[in-house]
């Protein structure tokens, strides 16, 4: 999640401008746990991992998982590291959801939760983005229901097609604009064809899909957009939020963006809403960022200065 | 595109609502011609059809059109028909596009413009939606580079995505959530898979790109958002709007919808800019309505009263 392993100067953890010492998020003051969620391809037990029961790989077997899964799968972690209490529960988008998650399913167990970009459940365009994209993914042909790892082949097409269709909501129709307008990738006449790259913004997609595709597995991404779907504390309550909320005992950040569509300050607003329904103590920021939903990620100063401070008055509870 | 086939109640054109006796658009009082675009699946000669020069069927060896190259065709036409003038250019969208391109390439063919939820270009983040969904298309095993025809198959996968993609943009978040919302299809319970359908959203996707798949064709599709992509006015004034809008003599009605995030309200009003800046006669209305691009096409009272009224009003001229 942060910093870098010896020896490999580019491989800084994607959290890594906002965890380390002297940071937002100061190692010096605070012993960071960053959990890889069960299911992902990026080191916790995956579809692409062989069922230790049978021995063969899970592919599509590999258990669909929800937020609250991931939420008593690191409290379990807990319990064997030996800690009790969190200070602070902290994450972006799904990882927000995890966050407002562990208030609710482990209340005394997180003092504080910081709730960055995300949402109390996604609404109906933010699922239709993710069935088009699982929808890309099924339908290749190298999916094989999910079983590809046996016919040695990697469904490459629908994950480029996922991962274009996620890069676009990523950013905000200003950013896009401003990085790449309509500026093509060479020179300054138009080849007129349907197939070959005209504009910056085509480039630019293609490279993503296809870096994605080289790493990312299939069925994780299947699983990750379903959580997402999924999450929805509300819904045991007939949709209340405020009702649902009412178990949380942390103080709360919440964090959103003004050009974030896929996560907008509206939802977080929500949240907001239902905490203070319930008397919380909820800090609410709305940062005036460009970048859309991927601002979690950058280094807006406003923002990294207003979680140095939410993080500093933190560790000065414990410290004192 | 308005009226239904002898016998076929079902087969209403697509702009039924607005074009007819007493309606909008009055048949009573305007003589409308409706023009399939040339490359068009739908009776224009399009990439499925034979080349006469080869007697092959055109696939990826039709050319790629632009909106230039359909309102010439179209001039060609009035020639034909013995046209001098139009009362009235109206298109909405991509036909917006068509609209104002009549005026600026044959300045002296049309008395007055109407141009609904339409843009002077494409941004970047429309290009990406179109790209996405012409790689979903060209990426498909069945689209064999455009020649599916020779191979008695149809790239269905691509179509598929392609459209599911169209259905997010053409509507409003808001319609999205008060449609579908998180209604899951099937009672009340979560079936927790990753690939059956959950939720109504998803259904809807599926069907309509289903639907599409069974009717339209791959090429077209390609050439379609192509020209969309490319069309730009400006681009040889360097960016210029204004100086693009000079050549206009028309009289213009431009139309947008608040709710339109994929032709939005700020993309009409540049028009209205370059038109004003030019002293041009120009009337612009922005319709609150909730329905997203899909509006141009809905029954919004405040949207048909107003095309009425100014129909009515061109009507006078020649009657006068």
């Amino acid at each position: 999640m942060a910093g870098v392993y010896e020896g490999q100067p580019k491989s800084e953890g994607w959290w890594d401008n906002m965890i380390g010492p002297g940071k937002p998020v100061d190692t010096h003051k605070f012993f960071v746990i960053g959990v890889n969620n069960l299911g992902s391809c990026f080191g916790s037990t995956g579809p692409m991992h062989a069922n230790p029961d049978t021995g063969e790989v899970y592919g599509s077997r590999f258990p669909v998982v929800t937020v609250e899964d991931w939420v008593n799968a690191q409290a379990r972690l807990l319990d064997r590291l030996g800690i009790r209490q969190l200070s602070v529960v902290l994450g972006g988008s799904l990882g927000g959801m995890q966050a407002l998650s562990w208030t609710l399913q482990h209340p005394e167990r997180a003092r504080h939760a910081v709730v960055v970009a995300s949402a109390p459940n996604l609404n109906a365009e933010n699922i239709a983005f993710n069935e088009v994209a699982r929808r890309a993914i099924v339908t290749d042909p190298d999916f094989h229901g999910g079983d590809f790892y046996a016919h040695g082949v990697i469904p490459k097409r629908g994950l480029r097609i996922a991962r274009m269709i996620g890069h676009i909501t990523y950013l905000s129709d200003d950013v896009m604009n401003e990085k790449f307008g309509r500026v093509l990738r060479e020179g300054l006449d138009l080849k007129y064809s349907t197939q070959d790259i005209e504009f910056q913004i085509e480039s630019y997609l293609r490279y993503q899909g296809e870096k994605f595709s080289d790493y990312f597995d299939a069925n994780t991404y299947l699983l990750i957009t379903r959580a997402l779907d999924y999450f929805d504390p509300a819904r045991q309550y007939g949709g209340n939020l405020t009702l649902a909320l009412a178990k949380a005992q942390a103080r709360f950040l919440l964090v959103s963006f003004t050009t974030d569509w896929r996560f907008s300050p509206k939802r977080s607003r929500e949240i907001v809403k239902g905490l203070l329904d319930n008397r919380r103590d909820v800090s609410y920021a709305e940062i005036d960022a460009p970048h859309g939903h991927d601002a979690f990620l950058l280094d807006d100063p406003r923002y990294m200065s207003l979680m140095a401070s939410y993080f500093d008055n933190a560790a000065k509870e414990f410290s004192a």
